[in-house]
């Protein structure tokens, strides 16, 4: 396996097992008796005993020279195959090579314990005051505060630093560096290095004599299955919660103001800013480095565009770009007779 | 208290107490005796006991739903208070909840201990030639270096570290996980966690033979009373000093780079961005995922919206916006009239 | 020094040793002997026994109030130096400066230990199957897992963590608090407080019945001499490495997602961000705040202008500014068009 060696192999898989558990089936019988898949590798690092996949034709020169045993493809891209590769298709080749790599690598499927530790380590502080169930994993440098609560198979990372009252539910993992102030978090919930949850928002009466802070006395609340970007910030509520909805996905580096809202299995990529009680519904998308306006409502199913600035409130399944951002389709157009104007002879258009 | 649990009340406030804390007014007399504050809650959330606030019509179903015991608003506003909401009039209702969250919850104005820690904790890792004033609380896994000093009444929180020869002055709170390097920290300051004060600026000679790394030896100057978001960085000076103004409230996630100079009572949004040595007067506000380009001044008292990129100079009061950044309302009717442009038959204007 | 107090000064050099190191020419001979330099200074900052420089003209009133005992300057700029000052001409003040305090305060090339420690501190955790080379310093609440390699010479900070099986190369600084997983690293490399190498990748196969993880088992390799800025996130590859090439810088809060290959010699400014398996080239430069979209291709020397959006592969040499990214050129015509269309009569150009 090219790109490893920090992840163990669970077993070896059979190309049928390996066709499977992907939900894909195998283009022609295999020969070879005892074929096995025991590794994984991009399509141009692959050698025998890895899978690889295809799903894009940006990669087709990969793909035209791939070495591994068997690789993930739709029927189509089938006749690009070199012979010698058996072919598993499939109808989302990434979605399957997921599914394959989980039963793989599952020690890859949720951080684990960064210092082989089991149950609290010596250099961690825990204050007797707090309620550790059986099974919670607590690395060298942890502080967990007063009262703090974890539930059973959680694993507590390097320094990370859980502060009074917090409650953390079973089967989560908090990374390295993070730090959790009142805030309630659900099971199987993933906070990856240095993600800082429910210090203060930023709320504040302006006044030239100096800026009065106001109180934030609200919380961060974390349903189950949500994964948590490193070093992102989320600021805990002022009179109310600020809540991250079930299965939501958060990249690195987001700003979560105070009193935000989002729904369930929405997908927030890096970089994005969520202003102070903006309200995300449910399977939202935001791309990376957006960002969306104090007090707004984006609407289900919406997506919004990388760099765009929302400026209003979106209607369900809308789709925005730019800033202000407007619909996808007008901004482009927009630029695009911007750039027309501007192009001078013989400029190629952008 | 919906929101709560985190913080412990102080004492209660009755009625009066709090409209003179708010330096609100009852709109009538209470009936009954004894009718007392004990705790905060948005509209939508509140029940007996709770003070609310409405200030903007976009909660105003939330208002009319409202079944607090007391409501701070406008007088224009007491019509849809329903019966039963006590009345405290106000011109600004939020300054006021402020005001009154603050006699509620003063431990909420400060970050307080995460291990109620009284003096040095015995997981602190303390140099012996560090000088702590008394009433200094430093929690476990916190680092104090060679020299450094900190003022009385600092909290200084877990796996915060603070670097050989630092200065921290009286009442401040640094957060977990903060790192504070060459840095003259004032009185009364906050820093959130994981924030990143005084490492090397991004300075280099650029080469094709290699960068080569230009010194960095200046400090980073915080004066007294500024807040520093989570996860914000402050390069310190390359050969002069960055310095962060008197009360400069800063969000998370900002990059300050080396040399800038911050003037008094600014506020800086999240994931601004202002590049080395730019210069920034009194009072200036920057909105969120804005950018100031390297060795420009903004004047005193200007606004940048968010997601600006300012490019040249900005007078004392500009307002500006875009990218490249412009005064606010031409920039909007830029965006208009190619909106304009780009819109078909039928669509609604953006 | 103005600036100073942090950082050692090594040795006072005579200026004609300092015009030496710096490749620079003494305007006209010293007349007084045993002239040293002994600090550095900004140009408004400086006094008797610093050097300063000067090389654009928005500090001129700086140089001509300029009190230092010696300024690197063009020859062109010499006219403008008080007398009294003893001029240094160099072609490029601002890098002969760079080599000078090089000389000077050569603590400062590289962070050094923040708790005068040598060898393994007693506050640090360092697992007994990790390997660390003679020379190896460990200051207090360092973590260092199971298998973990650290070449002579390094410099591991407080709270920095070191994940099982990493490699860190000789002669590199890890920041206070950082987080090193999957990955292998160079050799002088410098990594910055609080960045976060190698955690998870934001791989998720999206769907309305839950988002599925999709392992990331590939690695983080960080060439020889590269310096990653604080709060930068780099995530480990899925199937491949994410790869930073020889001698690239990397400013403060950074975001670089899985599988991104940076060629040698870059230069990414503060806040870009760089999309799941871009292919950066070799001496390209991003701006702050940039970003580039996923399986882009950037070429070799291009140049993308802070706050610009690549959504499409740029070639060689490539000058590209705004969202979407187009020619550097074109992108400001037509901003200044539409500014045009959008100014009132009287007003003044943006």
């Amino acid at each position: 396996m090219s790109a490893g060696g920090f992840f163990r192999l669970d077993r070896p898989l059979s190309l049928a097992e390996a066709a499977e558990i992907g939900g894909a089936r195998l283009a022609a019988p295999v020969a070879e008796e005892g074929v096995v898949i025991i590794g994984v590798a991009a399509l141009d690092r692959a050698h025998a005993g890895d899978l690889s996949f295809y799903d894009r034709p940006r990669y087709a020169a990969g793909l035209r020279l791939c070495r591994a045993t068997a690789c993930l493809l739709r029927a189509r891209d089938l006749p690009a195959l070199p012979p010698g590769v058996a072919a598993l298709i499939a109808s989302d080749p990434h979605a399957a090579m997921a599914r394959i790599m989980a039963a793989l690598f599952p020690e890859a499927l949720r951080p684990q314990s960064l210092f082989a530790s089991s149950g609290v380590s010596p250099g961690a502080v825990v204050h007797p005051s707090a309620r550790l169930e059986p099974g919670v994993i607590v690395d060298p440098g942890a502080v967990i505060g007063p009262r703090a609560e974890i539930g059973a198979g959680s694993v507590i990372g390097p320094q990370a630093v859980i502060g009074p009252d917090v409650r953390i539910g079973r089967g989560c993992s908090i990374g390295a560096g993070a730090s959790l102030l009142c805030a309630l978090i659900g099971d199987r919930v993933i906070i990856h290095p240095g993600a800082r949850l429910g210090q203060d928002g930023f709320g504040f009466v302006l006044s030239r004599q100096g800026h009065v802070k106001s109180p934030q006395i609200g919380r961060v609340i974390v349903q189950d299955d949500v994964e948590i970007g490193a070093n992102t910030t989320i600021d805990r509520g002022a009179t109310r919660d600020t809540i991250i909805g079930e299965g939501t996905k958060i990249d690195n580096l987001v700003q979560i103001g105070h009193n935000v809202v989002i729904g369930r299995g929405c997908v927030i990529v890096a970089q994005s800013g969520l202003a102070g009680s903006c309200e995300i519904g449910d399977f939202v998308a935001l791309g990376g480095q957006s960002a969306i306006g104090g007090h707004l409502t984006i609407g289900e199913g919406a997506r919004i565009a990388a760099k765009s600035g929302v400026t209003r409130d979106a209607p369900s399944m809308a789709r925005l770009s730019g800033v202000p951002a407007r619909p996808v389709r007008r901004h482009l157009r927009g630029e695009l007779l911007l750039d027309r104007l501007a192009r001078r002879d013989g400029e190629p258009p952008c």
